[in-house]
């Protein structure tokens, strides 16, 4: 099977032009098939507030009102996306941004829960891989914002960490496929302050491991349960890197690799 | 060939709700292979006051700034296309969004002018047919956003009726075009405030006649010379008519037809 590279980026690297300039060359390097999945950094809530729109927080997650669906469905979708397509193409590298809804790529559902109210907050139930697969094997790159629908016309906000995971579980069946979350830190750290400690390699025991000791920064873990959740669905390996360093992460020279256990 | 149909849609559907459920229910009856191009209706010009962005208006045309274009992608690229992509997908229409920069669709420039910057504009060069045929074979309707860039990474403000007309003339060695101009008039009327005066058909011949008597309203030529000019570039008909009466224009029934000569 054909490697798939499933790339995450975070919201800094799109906050700065330079450093998505950088990315996006160093994105349209990597040979063969690739798909990126990005968020929309300050960028959404900079409209927002600009807009006069209120944030409301539950649980460090945004609550995703009518309005604010709007404005995410903006920035994700068209800004973002279409700015990142157009970066790729002048790299050489020919790409389509899609959402969810756009050629029934996701299925998801407005986000249930017992005490609260998420909004426009969509949940994923399955990922359609024959267009991926399609515009892949024509030698396109993918370009996924964190949007989706409900099915009835309802567009949804969706976690883009998520999004990545399920595409990457999906498209296990036709690829290889590695899932890449790049982001401002070296990789998973011993020392939160310290870029230097990054841990090169975490398997299913040396996590358990580093958990009982709580050598890992509490806001990491949420990142390496959803790793070995794709693991375990069939991705092949998970890298957690800096966005500036990709070609180094792809070659596994850089990041924090996790792996179920030592091959 | 098989019957392709290019279906470009007015600001005013847009605009309201109501209208554009009804129209995109229509679409979706459609059978066989189309694509849906939009503007962006009122709603560009909304945001960019919300946001105290100032409208430049030269000879008609938005002189597109740095943060207009911000604006339009959003607006376009981003709100009004994936509003339409999911209702289709409410609707049971696989659809696909897409901008000139997608997939490399569309090649265009920054437009030229020697006397006014007209700002962030893009002018097409061509349109390449190979993805828009991929997903057309694959049942997928495509809806196009105006929106392209220059190659460099630049993207550019184009006009929608542009964009339809490329994307019908292109797909003209491939099937079968039938362009249509929905919007909020019955079609091309003879009374401008009489929509019973709709003429059925316009030729050549009888547009020359027309003009000549000066019985077409102004603002209706440049569409008119826009619809000959798809004509002459291999396109098989073009109608002008009601956003409301789809099905109506699409079966002969509603709508100034414009062809070469009468067959």
């Amino acid at each position: 099977m054909d490697t798939l590279y499933v790339i995450k980026i975070g919201g800094n690297i799109i906050d700065e032009e330079s450093s998505l300039s950088l990315f996006l060359q160093a994105f349209s390097g990597i040979p063969g098939k690739k798909i990126l999945v990005h968020g929309g950094g300050k960028l959404a809530t900079k409209l927002a507030g600009q807009l006069g729109i209120e944030q409301q927080m539950i649980d460090g997650r945004r609550v995703t009102d009518g309005e604010t669906l709007k404005v995410v469905t903006m920035v994700y979708a068209g800004y973002i996306n279409k700015k990142i397509v157009a970066g790729l193409r002048a790299n050489g590298c020919n790409a389509i941004g899609l959402t969810g809804t756009d050629g029934n790529m996701i299925t998801a559902h407005k986000r249930k829960h017992p005490s609260i109210d998420f909004g426009f907050v969509g949940d994923i139930d399955s990922v359609s891989t024959d267009l991926l697969h399609n515009l892949l094997e024509q030698q396109i790159a993918i370009v996924a914002a964190p949007i989706t629908d409900d099915g009835n016309g309802q567009l949804l906000n969706t976690n883009a960490d998520t999004v990545a995971q399920e595409i990457a579980k999906a498209m296990s069946s036709l690829y290889e496929v590695q899932l890449v979350y790049s982001f401002e830190k070296n990789g998973v750290l011993l020392d939160v302050n310290n870029e230097d400690s990054v841990i090169p390699l975490i398997t299913e025991q040396s996590y358990a491991e580093l958990k009982s000791k709580q050598l890992i920064f509490a806001g990491m873990l949420p990142k390496l349960d959803n790793a070995f959740a794709a693991l375990e669905n069939g991705v092949l390996k998970v890298v957690i890197g800096n966005a500036k360093y990709l070609p180094e992460i792809i070659g596994g020279k850089s990041g924090t690799i996790i792996q179920r256990n030592v091959r």
